[in-house]
């Protein structure tokens, strides 16, 4: 008996699960939720595009997840010496700025007051005017450092934060020795290395969002960022030159954090990983399946062979040579909010708690597909692929003085389901073969509309993969990747990946009647789609008219 | 001493109100709700188009105002027997299937559930498709009667409304020997008229609401209705061939109601009015004056004297001699939802009492113009002017994650103020002189944002009529005009309305800077005006990067 434990750093939690790296089952699991700020986020009143997190409430977290899962597992009679390795997943890129001995910045009593010296979460978009000069630079002198992700450059990314933090705010910026991602930070603490120079940093992270690639040796080079500002140069040298996938061992459990969590010291830590990619392998990602991890925002995964990969393209954010899978040509889109739009809505807006998403659901679901007359845009935290462009907002059209909460509502989850369309229509479009959408993530097993909306709008059959901890599962198979590298069960990744993934509970199957009406709505989301996001002119006289016949029909039907 | 009971009856509630005729001061006053349905108005849950009202607790509640004012007026010493005339306006068009004998169907056990027996309120547009076919087949036949109503005949209107019940509950349209306006029900009512065919119906209400002109000999010819559906020229033998403004005395109070109201029976009632044009005169219409009134909805209103006035002219709904007036020309524009889109937000999205207004507008005083980066169309009800189109819908856009709920509070109140704009340019545009614009009503004493919004965006100094009862006041100088027609002091109307009209208590004057801020934001607005609301091509592509690039400087500059 062999078990791996995961961690999986979302959002808004941590969670930790212990995997038989054999038979694929769950042994134990627990979760901890982050408290500081709002749910663990940091914002300025002022600045709605600040997100920061507090670093050390990553590592007093981890420990209450692991403790609790290791308490689980004991419980139920298993022995934590069989724990053999451990695997790590993070949001990103959240990069934390770090002294030379990793300490992050925050832990410093002149900066644990200064979100500057947080971890700069994925969805933090203060750096839009950084990251609009990389895109002009890199379009202008090296366009190669944009084929690979869609075409802009974001400002959700590595180099953009670093540099809005050298712009705004130059004290933390001199005081930062080096900066980490997340999905790097906890790995290698949980190693126990103390020089940042030498963490193995992981190739989910560094790939588009740090703009490393092989194919021009690593990380941009140093005229290209000096050409930003001559500090990004200097950076340079203090970053990395190599970047690993999850099948290496970044280092061993540190005795100190195998005391604080009660494990065996001196087990593998695998290099880290993005979250999203890590759902993707606890889903089963592989070449035909789109995974699409729905949370606060959704990450669309899928993963080919090299020899079968298609080239770069434009309007996808990542394509990384072993990002999702070693070995495998990983392709990374997405959407910005989708958990966090209807969040925004029940939660910031109606001032609600969460219990009320449920209450709209229900009624919702009462719903016909076009009957609220109501049409939106998912665009509240701008538009990541397709368009690559945050310089863009939410929008609700259609209201009359009657237009309900759970009417919005549902019309928010619909704008979501147009967005995931356009990007399943452009990677068809692009030859790519897709067989099969696989669905995890918080949202997918919390709400049946949701499903079914996604299905009848997208009109392909749609699988859940129920299991909250899909992600965490990931983790744990990463670990086991890597300690059993080469070993015999261990050499075909597919088949490991297909063995000790979480196999789907449910297919929400299209129906045929909402289709229709919702093939309908997709040509007036795209008319919003093109009218707004693109320098065009568009007619869109037709749009409301066409939602009140609609609304009109469906009505008159029902009735 | 002598005064006038002036009754005004507008969408949620009736009040009376007591007015000394040589001063212009009110002796008392009182207020009745409506209680039925939703705050006095019966909607359908499948149809948000439908809007009724209860006939008879129009008649109830109107005894409880009165005796409460006329309890008022004698606790102060006075006598009721000095009460000589009274004038009722109401909301309009708002038609009645009644009995020869004015009896309100609703009144008739088979009916009394039967909402379509009701009062159709004025907001009522379950007549979409009617309106559209008469506007049609008066532009291929009779273009003149679209030239007096801006071009479109409305969904709201008299005719479109008698046909949609023809055409949806043919045993109401059969059981009503006529079909009479609330304005002219209730003074035929209170004058104790029993037949429908001797109630001199206002010329307020008749306008262009009914299509009546006297260009034309009255209401619309027998073949131009019998092309529309036969029933309807059958109607029109059943409605009235003249139309009177209020100068004129429409009877006597009967002595059952004399009863029930305790005041003096015999006493003359004034020919009714509708409660727009009532209210200017309230708030001292007269030539260069604009005079807006916000509730639910927004009426403004201008009249001129006939030599001066201009010509027809598209995209205003009503020109009508005598109709605000008389001896005037009236002009009537105005948008369909003002106050009703902030109660939508309010009570009906955000399911909150009314006192939340007075959160969300603190909340909202504190944003600088451009602040929120949100832009809105007021359409939730249809665009009444300038495009006199009810097939659109209401829309927002600019929403971020952080929007917040009194943002949206306040970009609903610029949305509606952009529409005002698009009016006032609209008639400056043809020659009319705006020399001051006079604001009552009841949301103005309530908001001094929303009034600092309108001047703001207007970027005209805009005067508050204060006082509440200042549609009532204007009722009580009807009642005035009536009974004191050609005697000594009432001959010159222009200078009575001056005299007795309700003295504005504060002028908001434009914030420059805003001004220059809303202008740019209302050129946004006409695009969207204009893309949504007309059949041409229009680049939207700048709208949501011109508003965050405008919230952005606003909150540099800010901090």
């Amino acid at each position: 008996m062999e078990y791996t434990l995961g961690l999986d750093f979302g959002t808004g939690s941590v969670r930790a699960c212990i995997l038989d790296i054999y038979s694929g089952q769950m042994m134990a699991t627990a979760v901890c939720p982050f408290t500081g700020g709002v749910e663990g986020t940091y914002r300025d009143p002022h600045n709605p595009l600040l997100a920061r997190q507090s670093p050390m409430e990553y590592l007093r977290s981890l420990e209450k997840a692991v403790c609790k899962a290791v308490e689980n597992f004991e419980r139920e009679g298993f022995d934590v010496k069989n724990i053999i390795g451990i695997g790590v997943d993070a949001t990103g890129s959240t990069p934390i700025p770090v002294k030379q001995n990793l300490q992050p910045l925050e832990a410093l009593p002149a900066y644990e007051d200064n979100l500057n010296a947080y971890a700069w979460l994925w969805k933090d978009h203060t750096a839009v005017n950084e990251a609009l000069a990389i895109t002009q630079k890199a379009a202008a002198t090296h366009p190669q450092y944009l084929d690979k992700c869609g075409g802009t450059y974001s400002s959700e990314w590595f180099w953009s934060k670093a540099w809005h933090c050298l712009n705004t705010d130059p004290q933390v910026f001199e005081a930062a020795d080096s900066w980490i991602e997340q999905s790097d930070f906890i790995p290698a603490t949980l190693a126990g290395i103390e020089d940042v120079s030498q963490v193995k940093r992981n190739i989910c992270a560094a790939g588009h969002k740090a703009m490393y690639s092989e194919t021009w040796g690593g990380l941009p080079g140093k005229e290209f960022l000096a050409s930003l500002h001559p500090a990004l140069a200097d950076l340079r040298d203090r970053l990395y030159d190599t970047a690993y996938s999850f099948d290496e061992t970044l280092g061993e459990l540190s005795a100190e954090w195998a005391a604080r969590l009660g494990i065996p010291g001196g087990i593998p830590v695998a290099v880290g990983a993005l979250d999203a990619h890590v759902g993707a392998v606890g889903a089963g990602v592989g070449q035909g399946k789109f995974v699409k991890i729905i949370g606060t925002s959704t990450c669309d995964i899928m993963a080919f062979p090299k020899s079968k990969a298609p080239g770069d393209f434009p309007g996808v954010a990542g394509i990384v040579d072993g990002s999702v899978l070693p070995g495998h040509i990983g392709i990374e889109a997405g959407q910005a909010a989708v958990g966090d739009l209807l969040n925004w809505w029940v939660q910031h807006v109606l001032k609600k708690g969460a219990e009320y998403h449920i209450e709209l659901t229900e009624k919702a679901s009462q719903l016909k597909a076009g009957e609220s007359g109501l049409l939106a845009l998912d665009w509240n935290n701008g538009n990541r692929n397709i368009l690559g462009d945050q310089q863009l907002s939410g929008l609700i059209l259609g209201q009359t003085l009657a237009s309900a909460d759970y009417e919005i509502y549902r019309a928010l989850i619909e704008a979501t389901a147009f967005g995931a369309l356009k990007i399943i229509k452009l990677l068809e479009n692009q030859g790519i073969e897709i067989r099969e959408i696989i669905t995890t993530g918080g949202i997918g097993h919390k709400n049946e509309l949701f499903m079914q909306v996604y299905a009848d709008i997208i009109g392909y059959p749609v699988k859940r993969v129920q299991n909250p901890q899909t992600v965490a599962i990931g983790a744990a198979i990463m670990a086991a990747v890597a300690v059993k590298k080469g070993m015999e069960g261990f050499t075909d990744l597919d088949k490991v990946v297909e063995n000790l993934s979480v196999a789907s509970d449910k297919t929400y199957t299209p129906n045929p009647e909402a289709h229709v009406v919702y093939q309908q709505l997709f040509s007036l989301y795209n008319k919003l789609h093109d009218a707004f996001g693109q320098d065009r002119e568009i007619k869109l006289y037709q749009v409301m008219k066409t939602l009140i016949n609609l609304r009109n029909e469906i009505t008159n039907n029902r009735y």
